[in-house]
């Protein structure tokens, strides 16, 4: 028996070739040995779901199959569209997302995940997500586009009209950045479901549960929150020193595996000059000032800018409401929840690992019943 | 960096006092230091729900308060309901639950695990499980009936009267001896989900996602199945030398854990004389068998009966229809689950393990892309 880690940390709970987060230096490495930063520019969320889930870049004839796929999947099943309703239209955006997906992938056996399902739940994302935003605004439902992009039709089913492309763009970088990332709680959890025999919907309901957490998916809504209150660059100084005199912690920054600046914050952290610019001045006086004093706080600790603070900036941009923003995340990871369990299917093994027994040895209490 | 265990096997991934697995002396510990088969013959569920939750027994005041909001909390509310019929009633009972039960706990907002939320869970399973099954029938629904025990009223709303004591006892014991189980797979994806800063509703949602798996939750089922092909004592011989002959596996052996009889199982075992005689005769023939067989083949292994093999025994001799099993089961290990999750709480800490990379080298492959 090894010893007890806390949260796993450096505990190896898989052999993976999905994706690779490698701290030490800063790099994140996705399926077939691509950096983010050479793939991130120059493919689009279909693809890299593609390379995700075969293992290799789709050429022309693959790419226009996946996206036909992708597209013929964005419809709601009578079930599915039942419960969307049946929802509150004020109930947490995760929680619907949660909730309409098992719906979606009910199913009247027990099956082994597949690719087409893998494709079939990535596909029906965007339109609960779009739908719970549209209830919650008291607005129609609009229905998927079938010949736009997945980042585009995100949009259109969110505002109801064609999306400028540069607003498709940020979107699609976006979930191009956070499709994968290792063995983070939320694939991981997906993991441990799916360890067991279980299906893939069942998978994918568990990883949104988890995302759903402020240490995980919660992260960008905190850091756009932070921003928020610091309101300007000019307020930053201030806001910040007495944040840290309060002993409150600082939203976007630090990770569990980076001991670097992350190279998906370093992207999106460009992008985000043109994407928001009047909140990329707030946000880069933000950092600046943020990495400066916690560095004096904790010099030994590495403090370097986490993802989810610059995705913040960006998606603002991208004109996504900030309750909406746990959601869009799990809109990008859904390809790598699959494609890790798909991997996982190859030599299925239950994840069940050993505890430590903390409470008294049998016999120390007696056994003392209410009266019957 | 450990060295990487395949199903983190014997890796300790939390210090827990709700209970413990000693599988080499065959012992289960509940909460409190109570042996599994001195606490079963004399508790109900209620008591070992409390005793998991609060970390001791209830005295009689307290048992009649766990009691009372065990059965205030058997109502569906609206959305759950509706989620409910949203659903095709042929649906696999396990993704109806799952559904259901994430219907019911979406919220509004995201809000810490409470002893509360726990209570009000473990309530409503029973309620999702027992439509879930009229619904199956294509009879109608029967509401819960609040003057009952939480076994007897599960069998009341199954089957519209109210059951005999005997086959109540047969239900609550196995509900008692299911409550929990270290860090077994679901319960693990529950603190998983949970240690993100998740809801209680996610991690048990999980948690029901991960005990679906034939690997786990399943096995009950397969062993009722496997006892079915098998017919009867007689056939036992002829039938397991012939599945052994073609490599098959035997359901209702083996454990991650136990390397001596699954104390659990003893007492179902002893159970199952009264509750199933026939089925009973069967099975004590089979088991015979199965370990003869397995040990000539296997002498270096454990193959010690494990708790499915008897549970579906007894939950054959309660009226519980085998469909229904992995369901059961939920109802019983939501106590557990839930517990776990609270426990958690006292040190938080996001469940982010380390995975070990596979795929290729950066630079090893050309970036090819499809055509623009």
């Amino acid at each position: 028996m090894s010893e007890f880690s806390p949260g796993l940390e450096g505990v190896v709970a898989a052999e993976t070739a999905i994706s690779e987060v490698d701290g030490a230096n800063g790099r994140l490495i996705y399926r077939g040995g691509y950096l983010i930063e050479d793939l991130a520019p120059v493919v689009t969320y279909e693809e890299v779901a593609y390379l995700l889930w075969n293992g290799n870049l789709p050429n022309e004839t693959q790419l226009d199959e996946n996206r036909r796929r992708l597209a013929a999947g964005r419809n709601l099943n009578k079930a599915a569209r039942a419960t969307l309703l049946a929802l509150d239209p004020a109930t947490e955006p995760m929680d619907v997302l949660r909730t309409v997906v098992s719906a979606q992938g009910a199913s009247k056996a027990l099956t082994k995940p597949t690719l087409d399902e893998a494709i079939a739940l990535t596909a029906i994302f965007p339109t609960i997500v779009a739908a719970t935003y549209r209830r919650r605004q008291g607005k129609e439902i609009v229905e998927p586009h079938a010949d736009l992009s997945h980042a585009a039709n995100l949009l259109w089913m969110m505002e109801g009209k064609e999306p400028a492309a540069e607003r498709v763009h940020w979107v699609d970088s976006y979930l191009v950045l956070l499709a994968d990332h290792g063995l983070n709680a939320s694939t991981f959890a997906a993991r441990v479901v799916a360890s067991t025999g279980s299906d893939l919907t069942s998978a994918v309901v568990g990883a949104i549960g988890a995302l759903k957490g402020a240490a995980h998916g919660g992260a960008t809504f905190a850091a756009r929150t932070m921003l928020d209150k610091i309101g300007s660059a000019e307020n930053a100084d201030k806001w910040l020193h007495d944040a840290h005199a309060q002993h409150e912690r600082f939203a976007g920054f630090g990770h569990r595996v980076y001991r670097t600046y992350d190279p998906r914050a370093k992207i999106l952290r460009e992008m985000a000059k043109t994407a928001a610019p009047e909140l990329h001045r707030t946000a880069a006086r933000t950092e600046e000032l943020a990495l400066q004093i916690l560095h004096e706080a904790h010099p030994e600790r590495p403090n370097a800018t986490n993802v989810d603070f610059w995705a913040s900036v960006v998606l603002t941009g991208a004109g996504v409401p900030k309750e909406m923003f746990t959601c869009i995340f799990a809109t990008s990871r859904v390809a790598g929840w699959t494609a890790h369990v798909l991997e996982s299917l190859s030599d299925l093994r239950i994840i069940r690992p050993a505890s430590v027994w903390t409470g008294p040895q049998p016999g120390a209490k007696p056994l003392q019943l209410a009266k019957r």
